[in-house]
């Protein structure tokens, strides 16, 4: 059983891959062992990072089966199973509690728009066959719906153990955080990583982010700083994170380029392949020039 | 082979189910038989109207086969095989070749935005892999990206045999006909039925209309007063489809509520039941109730 | 009085300018010449293409004014009032009113987002003022309000003699047609010059069509092949606007590129000045190369 | 001359009225004095709060009369000067430079959309003519424009003295923060009022809070605690703003409704008439009823 509430940095880990039908084998072992030395607290297997929806069920089964086995119950691993059709996430929670994982997360299906009400007659037709805890995932860029308070309400009523709020909106975040303030096991997880400090100084629990997969140990580094509430360090770190974010998830302008620079920065720090899931392509020479040059940069500072 | 230009009227056919896991078999039936007495030109299965995105593989297979069967070549059958997965696309298309269906209709992967870049790309990946004809499906309210005119020319360059327009945006379908006017074989087809006679009388071919699920003989009478070029015909038949809009179309606000009403008043017509798969709900006795008075209303005047 | 309904060609005129704060007389001269010349039923003063909103209220009383003396009451001539604050509206419409013009024309105070029913509440204030017929003009990329044709319906019991829809959005213009059709007083007009044949064939009135200060005659010519329901013929001409739009409309990619390429184009014409108030700026010499060639290449095919 | 940076608390202050054209001169009397009371830091007067483009000129120009009288250079005074029409905002700036207020804030011209580029250009031709210092004021809710960091960048170089960021993206402010930490004489101002502590303690220097017109005190203490980096006291303090938030700012839904709220409120502690200029309309009954309910709740918590 997951200890509640889940806390600390889960990184959405991203997906080795040698081609769209092929795990990086040995890059995930090297990346799963690079967030677990670098201290992480989780893993959320499968979410958009993950690139969940590009993958076929066939490769999202091996990859939670592998982890599963590299993990071995060192830390939490929670799984994202949405689709749009409610079968596709029903098989994919079952799997991972088959193989003893510990949560899902969960998000809106993503085709057809749905309205709040809607929202909570899925809820009320899903959870009921959810074999493990479950998280809810509020990530409008994606699956068009920005989920209300009331419909996490909704969703705790239900059972869920959290919120991952990657919406960008923090008043959103700070009336997750004063809604559930009285439910010290709900998790407030923060989406956005520039979120961290805040999330925690008022009262949240943690971050899945992004960037951890490449600095893992400088997420941690910011975790702490906050639970310690030591403003200076936060600052330190905080600068060090906006870095990251203006150079390797900015070398290209597309909603993907965040993803296709962690993969390509992971690739040139020799840690798993870059090749990315269709509809997507890793980056070509030029881009990843300009990210190996990032890289040696931050040699020193940023590790 | 599908004779080219695919025009006319070519329903989005609802998905009859029992529920979740089952598909309405009778209601199949009875559907398909009074599409194609209302003399509709082909069929689009597995689009929105159609549910794909909520629905199981095995389901989305099954009503392939029984839809081929139950056709049997009278009229062409195209098939949606929108995902997010490469690999979803491609099962469907293979087995909707292998029964002997006519064609695939493609939206743009819908969960990551994409730009138009990227969807050129994943064309390139795309398109080689695919053992039918394809149509390129604009749909931006669901898969959140609009199709622009250079993208569709691409497709087009890789063997695309149409375009179905549903943003809504008329500007946008005249631009598509403007650009494609020099080849007659290019379907353009609208996805807003209001714009069906816009659409032939300006060069285009069909309308996927999902209001022919109810009333095909009228959507088919549209078509053939366009062609016609009957105008005192098209305005009367046009004030026809507007009323169902004002109805059957608005008992609920929800972007669903187009399909809750058609599939409701196909069950108050007992063509077939009115389930909705999950996320989705079928309208409850209020709505109902609503729906049953408009069809009454409506005897004699639409059909 | 003004003969109702209001119909026909209405060109939203540019406001000829030397510089901010001063007519283009001479221009402005040329240009009305030139527009009645060219047939058109009315003219429309001080809208988004006249870049109302820009201007001093000494230069929009003095640009009435020498508007009203060269008219001469030989076509109705209507007047933008639209501003955030009432009394601004009402000074104009005034001065309107006292220099003997037709209409006012009345879009949504812009500045907060307002909701319908405030919209409502706004008429009820500001109609019992207004000295002059009003048009409703619904514009919502510049007043981020879509009136619902309910509002349209509240304004017309105010007293409205019409409505301009510049939304785009021909559901909606359909809507309105329908909605108003026994009220044959009541005017619909397209702020979409595509769209003047839909408009016409299907019960509407007019069209406020920017590209008639560039080709009168051409727009004249689509409104009476409208009116005549000569299919042949609106396609031929409507090949031609759509000519305009893919060139002179789209040298630049901004909001304002459209009255900026109007403008370089009636300087290019020699008709009048192509300055453009602040915010905005008149084209550079790249730009205008452009236009030179276009309008070159339209001679013989589009006067 | 003000003192640079502009810093701490500065309420973007309710215009009291009589009706559409008359200051409740007592109310504003009223107003200031609780505002300097309450230790705030400076006034924004003709904000968005302020109504101010619902307000004629004339009135604009009395109330920052009587507003520069009665504070009488206790504390800085800056004016919104932003208007669609140059002539207007210089008008509204050569005014408030004449009676001996501080500074002004320019948002872009809201009606027709404008680039980013088109903003340099329009800050080229504005700034030089501006006979005060100038803060930038991002409001894309109201102008639809989100300026860039490189357009408040652009600005800096013009001369600006600050940048009032309303967006209500936090991670926009973080950046803005970050771009200009080596000016410290660069005031960062956030917009939204629950960001304060963010602000404060990661570098920026100030709020105008709408809510501090209500409860001066309260933000002034916030501002305080997040100087002296005293957490605990934040924690106490923003519970109390996001009560605001929850009660006063939502008894309507409406973009209006916090002006409305506050207005309403004002009233109900006596302090100043709550008529909202045209378009909008004070709360009725109902609504003053919820806002007494709430005052009375708050006192002692708030105050």
């Amino acid at each position: 059983m997951m200890k509640l509430p889940l806390k600390g940095i889960i990184p959405p880990v991203v997906t080795p891959l040698i081609d769209n039908n092929k795990i990086d084998v040995r890059g995930l072992e090297k990346l799963l062992d690079y967030l677990l030395t670098g201290g992480v607290h989780g893993l959320f297997m499968l979410g958009t990072t993950g690139e969940a929806t590009s993958l076929s069920y066939k490769l999202r089964k091996e990859l939670l089966k592998r982890t599963g086995e590299l993990v071995n119950h060192r830390i939490p691993v929670v799984v994202g199973i949405t689709d749009t059709a409610l079968d596709g996430s029903l098989e994919i929670a079952e799997y991972a509690a088959n193989i003893g994982l510990d949560g899902v997360v969960i998000a809106p299906p993503y085709y057809m728009p749905i309205a709040q009400e809607e929202m909570w007659e899925y809820l009320e037709d899903l959870v009921p066959e959810l074999p493990l805890p479950f998280i809810m995932y509020d990530m409008p860029v994606c699956t068009k719906m920005h989920m209300s308070v009331e419909t996490i309400r909704k969703a705790k009523e239900l059972g869920a153990i959290g919120v991952k709020d990657s919406s960008g909106d923090m008043s959103y975040l700070y009336s997750l955080i004063n809604e559930f303030k009285d439910s010290p096991d709900f998790s407030i997880i923060a989406g956005t990583e520039l979120y961290i400090p805040e999330t925690i100084l008022n009262g949240g629990h943690g971050a899945v982010a992004g960037g951890a997969n490449l600095f893992p140990g400088l997420f941690v580094d910011l975790y702490n700083a906050s639970v310690d509430r030591n403003l200076d360090k936060i600052a330190i770190l905080r600068d060090k994170i906006m870095l990251i974010d203006s150079t390797i998830y900015n070398v290209g302008k597309n909603a993907s380029s965040v993803i296709k620079g962690i993969k390509c920065a992971l690739s040139v720090m020799d840690i798993c392949n870059d090749y990315m899931a269709v509809p997507f392509r890793q980056y070509g020479k030029e881009e990843r020039m300009k990210i190996e040059k990032y890289i040696k940069e931050f040699e020193g500072i940023l590790n």
